[in-house]
């Protein structure tokens, strides 16, 4: 499989070397408009042909089987549209698409043509969220009560889309991938603390049949970061802490049934655990490098790919809600 | 001052204790329902007169100044009243009572009577809220941006009141303490989770005036406790963990201005943080210790106490908003 | 049984509340140089008898059962002969003597008068400490290879004895309660900072049989607690840090077996574990109502408590030998 | 600077990324026995010239100014010097020779013919080691009291030299620099648990003049990574964890000075702490990247380096004497 790159910031660098280390795959080109970025490549990759000004080499040329888009939001349908329209397969950077619509339209032509879509989805590749779903699947956790997601994140620096772009289709798919059900309804709430009207913090309420709720904080600029996710069940809970780097996940056992007695209540009150805790060995295999084996995969089996088009889209649909209850005054914004 | 206690349950021995240890104050009554919670009262303190049935001889017996009310909240305020119409000074269990009318009402006896009423933040006389409240007041903090806090306790029994009612008192009043404002709306969601109706799962968010926004999770059942709150400004950023012995409080600096180029935001993307930490050491003192002795001093110098029973009325507002919001669908609750 | 209490410092107070606890235990007496520190006694306790001058109505009064002795370690050679030799068991403060021979003197004398003896080893009773031993009996840990235990103190102040004699007895008496046999050799050092001869930093190397080894690190003067054990053996690995309320003790699985694979070896070079983590669940109960409960029981069944006058020596033993390896240059101490 | 580099295990990639990656510096050649891993480098750096035979080409060609030797360190000697006597700076890893007169022929050799010569003690150009460095060198510590170091890594393998060759030089050099001073006397215990009599625990203990204290363990085999450094001092006391991605290096205040109320000292002991903690933000800059630098720059303006071939004997002469006590049944060995 031939592959070329277009958008080449800070995540370009990361694409071209899982996919040029696969046997199967050779990265042929890579486009970006900034001279700069193209300098790593041009060192570590002296046969990857380089272009700066027009994508459209990238997008046209008839060597090139699966074009991979990392470049901004708002470019992803337009390139997307003219890849697939080439006969190009499609590897997508998070989020998907702008709007809904664009990812429908996506959706509809690579259908039509064939092609596959995988969005670059990369939490979901990792040994954190695999060994969290594995939980879930085999009943561990038990019924499903609540999904809590904080992601602050360092810097303070200019955006083009606002935090909920940025940062929630980590937390947001991540949801979707271990409750594996769509929200009801959807309410959010967003700040912009600067003269811009890019909301910097943002917090977002999903609402699930079922008695399942799901919060989700996401805040730039500030000066430490956070990356920690609650998932409670009826039997267990996790505590997935993305920073931490030996015990990222924490399972908690229960240890203690319905209590009756008010006295053992008032011992129990001063403790801090119930029952056993266990973090789980994590597969330490670089998720990017998975997530391109199963590209790579779908594309070689004429399959749909592991965090395919249509997960893409539900996430779009989920931000594209929260950002409606935003500008509604947090309205809760019911899906159908 | 003579002081009688109605209610023995997890908190009354610590209430006995700390108003015992006072040189200016005298514990001459406790009253419980359940003989085996007066047992511990009567071994350690054979000084203090027990009542089971009646809660009436404290209430009423002239040689008591002062009632403290550690009972079921849904009797604050009958008990308040009756304290109050017979002379008696209160110091009362958080929550201060069960609805915002019964708040005025206790306000208004106390008023008319000129006695004082405490409720029992007692979080608000930690040395870690009050290391915080530094920071807000002299500026460290910046504009406030963010106010997040988890409260997940341990156990599965029976409660008379939902989650909200039980934990987020002790949220809302650190809230409101550190904020120092009140808010212009509120939403909630809930979940029950079990047979009752009651909502054992609850998520509170919070809208102020300035671009401010408060969120708070409250959750039973969980089998390990976690109390996180993190206060988020625009100079530096506070993580409050209640359940670290050492480090409970950590300020962030920012350490970085705006910045503008693009590959120093990549170095940045990799970074866990972007300035010094600093745990402040903290005054270790029993925060019920301070509780009481401000009580004991605002009853003698005639003045309102620290978290008074205005504090107490601001933090049922609030609850109440959030148990509205909650049986209409998470509707957003404007205040006034 | 009857108990009285001689010496009533830092710990004091928490030896009165456990005896007292306990329904067939009476607290009939206490004594202490200092009347300020039998104020909080006489408080709690108005119906337990108060010496200030003399220790000898406790060792005499013949209405007495069993003696404890929280004085400096210094006179526990001379209190404990005499209430022997009155007919009384004795509970004693650890270290349990100043040397080996006044350790044999009561144990002597013990046998002769059928008493019992039992050295307050507290965190052999504690939760955690009972955990690893169950670990190490079982085999989980396997062969055991390295016992290693850092205590690391706050404050600045005067001290009657060397941070060994004072901190030391804690380490000493886990390790021979997990590993369960005796070092065949011991060296250590230390040094006084301080105008003083007094050592506040010791360190001691302990050698045993089949390939284990001891260390322990004990430090006054630290700004910071530190009370971290690690337990090395063939299979597992156990850490237990006293400081963290809820994760004392974590258990390592290994995971993996002897690699030969050099690749694999590089992969597994940047990781932080190779198996699981297991944090168990841990008893919560006060370890000193533990400790007392057992030498009511001892003396009730006529039997050797579990942490007896011979654990007591064991511990004594080693401590002399470290401050002789320090006195004679750090020099290798054989033992028999 | 043209380089060659000779081995290219676990560290080699490394060496040649950092030395390709700057401007000044081409590698021009890389040799290895083993035939796989040059494979990465003729992928990634397809203008290197590569031997998997003989080291002979790199040691002897004209063209290549400075040799990088990363091979097993029985090698070091003999291929330092051949590439000396062919005059090559030399770039040696970790431990610089095997015996200390190894290291003193290196030495005189280069100082014969004018060459450089640098110990890849990269520890040493962390942010972690240069802030701990920084807090010693402006009196923040005071006195230095206590030196502790523990490095427990991960897996189960054969090695070619003992724990202490292996793993010791990491701590043995950040000691030296961090102390700067040389110890009077050392004495070390290791155990070998295997068939071989290969060391894989070891205990290190250094003696200095001024009552300072020296400690290093080290340990293969273990399930979990840990790499924590205590340094105290008469002001302050630092805690260094290697495995903490956030919060490396924690600096703890006193912030009390003698008490002499005893019941103040009991009130310290509950606590956890006595001052501020701060977690300074490290610089996070790839030590091996400064330390490349460093090489290049000191040929460059023919200095010695940083990390230069005394650092590296001096590491190599505290290694050997702690080897010999082993031997000597820990013995403690007087160094001059």
């Amino acid at each position: 499989m031939k592959v070329g790159v277009i958008g080449c910031g800070y995540w370009g660098p990361n694409l071209v070397r899982n996919f040029s280390a696969m046997d199967e795959v050779t990265v042929v080109a890579v486009c970006d408009s900034r001279e700069e970025r193209l300098d790593f490549i041009r060192r570590q990759y002296p046969a990857i042909r380089l272009f700066t000004k027009e994508s459209g080499e990238i997008l046209k040329s008839p060597d090139i089987d699966a074009v991979v888009i990392a470049t901004p939001v708002s470019t992803h349908f337009p390139l997307g549209m003219e890849a697939l329209a080439n006969g190009k397969h499609l590897f997508i950077e998070k989020p998907f698409t702008a709007t809904v619509e664009q990812a429908e339209g996506l959706i509809n032509l690579a259908e039509q043509k064939n092609l596959r879509i995988m969005v670059d989805h990369t939490f979901i590749f990792t040994g954190a969220v695999q060994a969290i779903r594995k939980l879930v699947d085999d009943g561990t956790l038990g019924e499903l009560y609540y999904f809590d997601s904080v992601r602050v994140n360092l810097g303070l620096f200019q955006h083009d889309v606002n935090v909920i772009w940025d940062l929630a289709p980590h937390d947001v798919s991540i949801m979707d991938y271990l409750l594996d059900r769509q929200p009801k309804a959807i309410a959010a709430t967003g700040m912009a603390h600067f003269d811009t009207d890019i909301e910097n913090i943002a917090s977002i309420s999903t609402y699930y049949e079922g008695n399942l709720l799901g919060h989700i904080h996401v805040n730039w600029l500030a000066p430490v970061k956070v990356r920690k996710t609650l998932l409670s069940g009826s039997r267990q809970m996790v505590i997935y802490d993305d920073t931490d780097p030996s015990e990222k996940v924490k399972v908690y056992e229960r240890g203690v049934e319905m209590i009756e007695d008010k006295n053992a209540i008032y011992d129990i009150l001063v403790q801090y655990r119930t029952g056993d805790m266990l973090a789980p060995r994590l597969d330490s295999t670089e998720a990017l490098k998975l997530a391109s084996a199963e590209f790579y995969k779908a594309v070689n089996e004429n399959r749909a790919p592991k965090t395919d088009a249509d997960a893409g889209l539900r996430v779009v649909r989920i931000l594209e809600a929260a950002n409606r209850s935003i500008r509604e005054n947090s309205r809760v914004i019911e899906l159908d």
